[in-house]
């Protein structure tokens, strides 16, 4: 059985959680609270030189970091990810607008929000964070508006791994009632079969 | 034949130069000047909506964005991309460690560095920039110590792109000397078949 080394109120793990869930897959789930520091362990930087969570285990100890890159090689053969060469490369392109111009923002503004106390220096950043992930949220928007999925005609892991940090940006101070076509994506999303909500 | 809209100078754009000459890949660069706006300009906003190079555009109008999106488009079938479900997996956990952990401090240290003028305020970021920075290098080094390539044993996409901003580090400040196994890395591929370096 594989294993995830996850923090089950993060994104980037959530998405490994509902594709899993999704495919009825089953797996154990460690839990690793970086708030505590133990992704910063001797024992844990071990396993994921990079200090990050989620990190999937296979039986035999081979591992894999990066959560859209868990993605791709656990939603490999199925539906999640197209065969199509043209596809699957949109499903990587809204992927990597994830890594670089959604979550930075988008989920760092939950995290100071949700996290740090109210006079924590770093609330300063959250009107840059605002300002950036707005452009990501438009983006979305823009596409969404005459598409019903990310990545071609069906559910894909473009679509899980945006909904992580999306579904809940409210968490963070962004206002999705201004994205009308987001949010019948996400309603969308959420009555997937196998769907599993994001544990606080 | 294929258009790579691109800047020349920029580590993102160079990987798909770099890829693209090692495979004798015939390509259209056009070239567009962030610095000067050209990818906020209506007509750019039309083609790719992040506003971003570089971008991929085959004959039937199609389009690409992400630069590593677009490299696994383009190394498909070849041997710069493993066939191999595990290889591929680790190279996509380098692409994505790339643009999360890397690139965000280390192109942008080059980008204050090389192109903010001397009391620009963006230059008080350098510091923190330095550290990060240096956090993803030592995760290279370590795999370096003891492998020739970053996934598996060939040279692969996944070295095309951590290449592009690694061996131009010095650019934005950071001392490679202290990095052995990165410099001997950074001549393994500089000695690859078809190399092109970047133009500055």
């Amino acid at each position: 059985m594989i294993t995830i080394y996850g923090k089950r109120s993060s994104g980037n793990c959530y998405k490994l959680q509902l594709l899993l869930d999704q495919l009825g897959h089953d797996y154990r789930w460690i839990e690793v609270d970086s708030a505590r520091g133990e992704t910063r362990t001797a024992e844990y930087l071990a396993k994921n030189p990079n200090g990050k969570v989620p990190l999937l285990e296979l039986d035999d100890g081979r591992r894999l970091a990066e959560s859209d890159a868990i993605l791709c090689y656990l939603a490999e053969g199925t539906s999640y990810l197209p065969n199509d060469a043209w596809l699957r490369a949109q499903t990587l392109q809204w992927l990597f607008f994830e890594q670089y111009s959604h979550e930075p923002y988008i989920a760092v503004a939950r995290f100071i929000s949700l996290y740090l106390p109210a006079d924590h220096p770093r609330r300063a950043e959250l009107p840059q964070l605002h300002q950036q992930g707005a452009k990501a949220l438009a983006v979305m928007e823009a596409h969404l508006a005459s598409h019903d999925w990310l990545a071609g005609e069906r559910y894909s892991i473009a679509d899980i791994a945006l909904y992580a940090y999306t579904h809940c940006a409210a968490d963070g101070g962004f206002d999705l009632a201004v994205y009308p076509a987001i949010l019948a994506w996400l309603a969308r999303v959420k009555s997937q079969p196998g769907y599993s909500p994001l544990q606080h």
